[in-house]
């Protein structure tokens, strides 16, 4: 069996170039330089086996999916990532296992841009964090806390798919009839191949007055916002962004999964009244007084997303 | 049961203030400030039950450690801690033990001075993951490269006592005669509350021209340093620094500790020859041609420290 500084240097240490990266993987601490003028932004996501992830995934989607989501965390500050940390903790160093999972560790690098820098390899219980730094202009992160009344509250992407994807993974929806394979593709990728907004980072920086990454559901999230701004929301039903492959599931309610469904890493943000929206960002609802996060067009029972320890 | 998110914030998000801290805890990422001229080191460092520490162990001393191991990385580069973040698995919420681990935590964010800025608090196998970040003027950072033949090998502290400590923790060591009390404190406390070497950092800068901190043992991480180098080290086995502790344990073979047992979190490192120590710091070797560490004095049997996957 290779020893841990065979396989970690093996497999990761080849990830670690950067315009902001002075010396990446090999010694006791990774150095980077922060330009002047910029806030540096961190971050922290652990992914854990039959929690985050279904038993057995695939080592290629768990690598992408743990940067992915942690990288999204940036995202909803307007952050550009700059360099990550991994800490791997596997119940056994399996070579082969470790090159499925660099490959996908190599494929969330280059997508987002974000070299590996650190990395801490210990047995034990499959479990993966990941620690990812970036800079914003200083001054110019999006806080969750900056919301006012009157905004408009609006979110990238579309919203359900992955809650809808991890159904078909794991089996458990009760679908009459099976959708086909290019929309079970889709939302399969939507949920282990997961888009942090990096792309609207320049532009939330300009517009946003708040944001948050959508990984609890959307109204838990927006709840998060709502709380920390002092405000209330009121989202409409009808303006959920939703996929033709969501659309198409007529056994789930694509509504629900919109509202409820996380792991989506889309962004909710609010922008001041009045704000032209791009193609590719939706409006659907309004920063109100109070602390309520309402939802019109339908009857909904509850305001809460996944919490791990529920 | 208590939140995820009630559970963080009670225990963890009073710990996040600091001069380099811009948002701590509660947002999608914490923001802090790099000083202009500076790098940024970072670290990441994780400790799983039964592995690194004994099963049982109090949480206080869990917290306590896995902080200070991963700040001894900052000091192996001469860094100066500047915010950490936290990725803690654990199999429930149980409010007693997370108090524990917030004590130990509240203790090493005020003895080693650096804030909580992030967390995720995930269920799963315990399992603790740290990543410090530190900042250092820049080009000053000292790396495990920069040894010269002829340079002065160096050890802040005494060595073995975290292994004597360690046996004494797992009653595994074969004691004919037990040590006294105060011994025993000592010893355990070197391994579950090590002293990072942060008074040295201003020093370090200034003089060591390598530096690795002693986690896996002397010899293994005096061999990275020769390494990374390209070249060799003769270590004098007379000039270890030992505690009146560890000598008096007459069962145990000090020597071999010092050189072999891990988990001290001293620094070895080197200066030019001819370079004046202050009270505190101990030649031990040189630093010679080639690419062996060897140790006069006594017979040794191999180089290698601890090796999580051998």
């Amino acid at each position: 069996m290779a020893s841990e500084f065979d396989l970690i240097y093996r497999h990761l240490a080849s990830f670690g170039a950067g315009p902001s990266v002075i010396l990446g993987v090999g010694d006791d601490a990774a150095s980077l330089r922060v330009r002047d003028g910029h806030e540096l932004l961190v971050s922290t996501d652990t992914l854990v086996e039959g929690r985050h992830f279904p038993v057995d995934s695939l080592p290629e989607h768990i690598a992408y999916r743990a940067v992915a989501t942690a990288v999204s965390d940036l995202a909803a500050m307007a952050a550009t990532p700059i360099a990550m940390t991994l800490a791997l903790t596997l119940p056994e160093a399996d070579d082969l296992w470790m090159h499925g999972f660099s490959m996908g560790l190599a494929s969330a690098v280059s997508d987002f841009g974000i070299p590996l820098v650190g990395g801490d390899l210990t047995r034990g219980p499959l479990c993966v964090s990941v620690t990812v730094m970036g800079e914003c202009p200083a001054g110019l992160s999006v806080k969750r806390s900056g919301a006012r009344v009157g905004d408009m509250l609006c979110v990238t992407g579309t919203l359900g798919d992955a809650a809808a994807g991890l159904l078909l993974i794991q089996g458990t929806s009760d679908l009459s009839d099976l959708p086909d394979i290019d929309t079970t593709e889709y939302l399969e990728h939507r949920f282990y191949r997961p888009t942090p907004a990096l792309m609207w980072c320049d532009w939330l920086r300009t517009h946003a007055t708040s944001a948050i990454d959508v990984s609890d559901g959307l109204l838990a999230d927006v709840t998060h916002i709502a709380h920390a701004s002092g405000v209330g929301m009121q989202i409409s039903a009808h303006a959920l962004p939703l996929s033709e492959a969501l659309v198409s599931l007529h056994a789930l309610d694509p509504i629900a999964l919109a509202l409820h469904g996380g792991d989506d890493y889309e962004l909710a943000f609010t922008v001041p009244a009045g704000t032209e929206l791009p193609a590719g960002l939706q409006c659907i609802g309004t920063v109100v007084d109070g602390d309520h996060v309402i939802c019109t067009d339908i009857a909904t029972t509850g305001v809460s997303g996944y919490d791990h320890f529920r």
